[in-house]
């Protein structure tokens, strides 16, 4: 079944331990799309600039995903310029340029509106509110944020939380929403406010789901939080666009369920984490262009190697 | 099958977000005896000084821990003051008074020269390898240290190293040990110290273990590591001894079983994360003094259940 996805499409120069480049395709809708297009059918809604050219198309293309969503403007696409130097775990961001963001307005193309899954990808609360309230048919919704969203966007970003199944984010942004550091206290206090599953990304240690009581009608689910690690790495080449690939790969394998049971949520999470350990091993997009599902599956076991007792 | 630990012996004023308490008995030996004895017979070495009461060594032979081996000397225990109020999972170091752990030279009882199981809890490594070749018959020694030892005491904690089959300490004393940040590559030029296996706690993320390519006659070890959990808990009343309960919990289980295989390896990890996890939900000992072996199983299947995709 199909997912729909808004968010960013950009250019990132990016400068880690392991070297750097300069302007390359990017951005959370983009990490996201490729990752889950190994797993279902995606649709991107986003806007670029005049600096995307059928180069960077062809990368969408060559993974099967809808580009008719992809809005093209005068100007130049949203630009991020960021380093990983001192931690691999925290960018450091030099520029930001919002260029045909700053103006953008989501418009729905006809032939997404049949999809049955919709991830608000990390954009202004805004522009996901509004993607949301165009796609009222929609069985599942997923979404991300970040800081400054959540900093000084609360109110819009509120309204969007309403309206989510599920919402990924990281430790340092749950703690923010929350406004409670210990972190079972604070997952509780974020389901409050809306999303019946949250999914709390740990980078070098995984994620943990927690769930609203009446979360996929399993009420056992309530009271047992569920963790996936990831992967020990020995070489993290780019981190960036981990959590987004994380967040594709856990979305498309529920997208290509017949039905979201527990069992499905979990191996979601697996999954989830599988792209994102794919994404961090070359830099930018490049890892994510050429996998096969039959790696995909292998990386899936070694980590079911990794975690479980009896494997 | 007997293990022998040796260790401090102590008594901690602690703060936490929860509350405080002053001078009660802790050590890195006390915390590692209490959780060990849920699974096998403990014995004691280390020194106590006059402060330490019947009320204190009866918490041990409530537990059926042999405390031979606890020298009584004229003075003070060792004594560690500290707090956790910024963050739960660092200390910070208030008072420490080495007092009759100063001049202690550590004596191993006649009856506790048959242990198979030695472990080396953290202090001094001068005191860990004197040990360690007086107890020659032993068939697994497991080991802790700090970064206080890695930093300034370098060269008498790698003869210890060189002598133990598992090392268990955090991520930072691992990448300080290796001078390395990948946390993978750090893992492996600490196992060239000797190690046959280092288990890096990870705090509330659980813990992860690497093998050396011999380790138990495993060569398929040695390229896989396992990863076990913590239990996201919405409370932690004390932090203070998690890490030795854990390696309590961890090296008692693998005393109680006939054979170290990789699958008894995986599940003292789940036991060293679930004494951890009992630890720290009252303040000092309480927990560890009063738990039940079917508490323990129970929180056992709680861990797999957080992990497994089956469960």
């Amino acid at each position: 079944m199909a997912i729909t996805v808004v968010g960013s499409v950009a250019f990132d120069s990016v400068e880690t331990p392991s070297g750097r480049y300069d302007r390359r395709l990017a951005g959370a809708a983009t990490y996201f799309s490729l990752a889950a297009s190994y797993f279902t059918d995606v649709r991107v809604i986003g806007v670029v600039g005049e600096d995307f050219t059928a180069r960077e198309e062809a990368v969408f293309h060559a993974r099967g995903v809808d580009t008719q969503g992809i809005e093209r403007a005068a100007g130049k696409s949203f630009f991020w310029q960021g380093s990983y130097l001192e931690n691999l775990n925290e960018a450091k961001t030099h520029v930001t340029e919002l260029n045909v963001f700053a103006t953008f307005e989501p418009k729905i193309p006809e032939s997404y509106k049949d999809s049955e899954f919709l991830f608000l990808a990390n954009i202004d609360p805004v522009l996901q509110k509004r993607v949301l309230d165009g796609m009222p048919q929609v069985k599942l919704v997923g979404g991300d944020t970040m800081n400054y969203w959540i900093n000084d966007h609360r109110e819009n970003l509120l309204k969007v939380l309403a309206g989510l199944d599920v919402l990924l984010i990281n430790d340092t942004e749950t703690k923010l929403l929350a406004g409670h550091r210990n972190p079972v206290k604070a997952a509780h206090d974020v389901l409050g406010l809306g999303p019946k599953a949250l999914v709390v990304k740990h980078g070098e240690f995984g994620a943990t789901a927690y769930f609203s009581r009446d979360a996929f009608g399993d009420a056992a689910l309530a009271t047992h939080p569920f963790r996936a690690p990831a992967l020990p790495l020995a070489e993290v080449v780019d981190p960036t666009g981990a959590g987004d690939s994380f967040a594709g790969g856990f979305f498309g394998y529920i997208a290509s369920q017949p039905q979201l049971t527990p069992a499905v949520f979990k191996r979601a999470i697996f999954y989830g984490s599988v792209m994102g350990s794919f994404a961090v091993e070359r830099f930018a997009t490049a890892r994510l262009e050429e996998l096969t599902r039959d790696e995909i599956e292998e990386r899936f076991q070694l980590f079911r190697e990794l975690t479980h007792l009896d494997d």
